[in-house]
């Protein structure tokens, strides 16, 4: 039985195997096509952090499979603090199929994991972010294959701009599985944790990455121009230095002129003319809501490919 | 694609069409019937303000009809703080096929439909409520037709006594579409505000309409007596005020003896003995569990009118 | 119609029923069957204290019977608060089908049972706790089969250690009903109320009940042993008080040395090394997983019961 929490417990073919799968399901839902696969199965979704793309897709998923998702809020059932991590992991796992957490701390999802008897999706944590991710190149691989007539990623060019965090390390991840050039345009002190940089250095070695001081290096030749906030929920401390050591990096037209065919991509929600101007949010090279759509078809791809296996298994609760 | 926003968006013969359509659900579902007429669809609900009655019937008619529906806290989701309405509004209508919103100010309303391409249905706002109206038609009707034979309410009068609140202009509202006269007993200060009374002048042309002083005078010839409670949620700093504005205003049964065949109806709760003497709650004529029942079946109804529609556009998400 | 607040208000006979049928639903999960018995009905789900288990089984077990479970966090829907009991009961009754409840004061319950149309199911009140209660001798029937073959408990001793709670109540209640002896080893000060001695001996007449300063002597000859924490949700001001006194009552290793082939059960969470030990909870005489799982097949029995007794008045709503 797998866990969904690291990317690279996947091979790069796997995780192409997943977005196949979810470039089926979303076409036949374009089609009007929702199909229980799945009939009656049970997510439990658990947030410590609000949330507004990760709760409504899931729940969406979910419910679109034939299953039903229920929300389970950090505090209201004390997660991390009511009980052990064995105790908490061996209920849920008597009663639902599958889990969702975003947890404000990575180890927490890892040690949920360590004890259940079904599967784990990280749903977001301080150190990645691997549903985005999936979403993001299955959104890479629409667009490319719509202006070339191929999906291949092989030696495109993803460019980070901004502040190294959770789903740049996801991207970097994932980029690294699937062949994609990764570059960042990150100043000192904003670029990966020695913790990141140790995981991507054994977990995923065939990574090509390039960190850039100067973001439009860091943009030159990309297919995919990519930032997020600068401050996330709960740095609010930080916000003031962030914005001020941040800036040069801000997405602008300026910057977006050094490559003039890639796509903007963001997760979500954006702060307009903090790190990205509203003239980039507005302009067709925006794709953001293209890839917010695809965290529903992406996930919905990860949670039948988690099912399947556990049916395969012969598993049941 | 149509929302469910306003009453006057639609024509008094549409929203006969729902009703009936409303009848026949409930009438189905007596005889024990829930078809799935839309399996698998979602509807994200949005609560600012607390509720039951909205919620627990929302949630309802989507299970009935073989969809489901999410609770979502504005305050979770960060509504109309954490993002733009384009933004929210756009990635919602990626993932849900409907969205339901009780919101403080009707404004936002407006603002998520004007970026939803999927319907947006207004559960309560500071200037409407037109589930609620839609319920208390249905209501009207049923009791009418019980009792005459005959469901034609042309001619009827609905009279509103006390506060001239959100839930008294929907009234008013499709009253006029529907050619039903609306009388108010309510003093000055609680009238329609100027915006209320210049959206009925331009959307609703036909509606008659008198306002009075003295409740008395408002509910005679009445087939229905309508009141709701003076102090609404987020209103506690103006209680002593307006309970000592509007106590003249009780719907009591010296009142009710003005109008001995007409029914009472409230949208609940009710505060007992303020707005309403617990006599007039007990009696034969008072209607609000019914007509709290109908909220069920009125808006399962309006769900499939809007469901129906997007199929028609042939929409898919 | 009936409700399931009491365990006495059911025979001892119609309790084995309902946990045939839990067997049976427990059974046909695990070859993964999941038959929508129930096609959309809908439970609300009301909570005025935490919950993880009691949340998540009820929602799992309407999902597996083809229906829908609504939270309702008791704050948000101002149970007991913004209206009387007959209101909040009948709206409910219009819109669901059945309602369960964790509140705070058992009277609360009944009240709502008074008032309300549809099954109120108990999910926990300061009173009882039968949903436990029956999952806990669905568990103590599984184990004597495994074990001899025989799920007869008649003459089995099942002792309680510890605070003489609402769990231990409905423990009481359900031995005396199904004539397994029932002992207690819990100081002077934590013995069942005279509240719930009373109605134990109006209503449980059978019941062998036996109290011992020494827990020792309690769990002598008992086939489980069984505990709870001493220090519940809302009673964090006695914490030292209580801590103080129970810890002669922990069951630890040296206690279950006196009932070498009793098993372990709690009702979770449990407090590691105050009211357990460490080692009594990692023993193979721990079943608190396989317990908290029945939980699920239990409670989908109990749903199921409740609902066809429903079907067969002919209710529909």
């Amino acid at each position: 039985m797998r866990h969904f929490i690291n990317l690279s417990d996947y091979t790069g073919e796997e995780l192409l195997n997943i977005l196949d799968l979810a470039d089926d399901l979303k076409a036949r839902l374009k089609r009007g096509i929702r199909e229980p696969l799945f009939p009656r199965r049970t997510l439990a979704m658990i947030f410590e952090k609000q949330s507004l793309r990760t709760r409504v897709s899931f729940d969406c998923a979910m419910t679109h499979l034939g299953g039903s998702a229920m929300y389970l809020s950090g505090a209201e059932i004390g997660f991390g603090q009511r009980e052990t991590w064995k105790e908490f992991a061996s209920v849920l796992s008597e009663m639902v199929d599958l889990v969702m957490v975003r947890a404000k701390h990575h180890q927490d999802v890892v040690s949920l994991a360590k004890y259940s008897s079904i599967p784990v999706i990280n749903g977001l944590t301080d150190f990645s972010h691997p549903c985005q991710a999936m979403a993001d190149i299955m959104t890479f691989r629409e667009l490319l294959k719509e202006k070339t007539g191929s999906a291949n990623l092989v030696g495109k060019t993803l460019a980070w701009v901004g502040d190294g965090n959770n789903v740049a390390f996801s991207l970097a991840e994932i980029c690294g599985l699937m062949g994609i050039r990764f570059t960042m345009g990150t100043p000192d002190g904003y670029r990966f944790t020695p913790e990141m940089t140790d995981y991507l250095a054994h977990h995923v070695p065939n990574l090509n990455m390039t960190v850039y001081e100067n973001p439009a290096d860091a943009v030159k030749g990309a297919s995919v121009v990519y930032t997020d906030v600068w401050v996330s929920m709960g740095q609010e401390d930080l916000k003031e230095q962030k914005e001020k050591d941040l800036r040069p990096y801000q997405v602008n037209e300026e910057l977006m002129a050094n490559c003039p065919d890639a796509w903007f991509m963001h997760c979500l929600p954006a702060r307009h003319n903090l790190e990205v101007t509203e003239g980039v949010l507005e302009s067709p090279q925006c794709k953001i809501f293209q890839q917010a759509g695809n965290r529903l078809h992406a996930q919905k791809a990860i949670l039948a490919a988690l099912m399947r296996e556990q049916d395969a298994d012969g598993w049941a609760n």
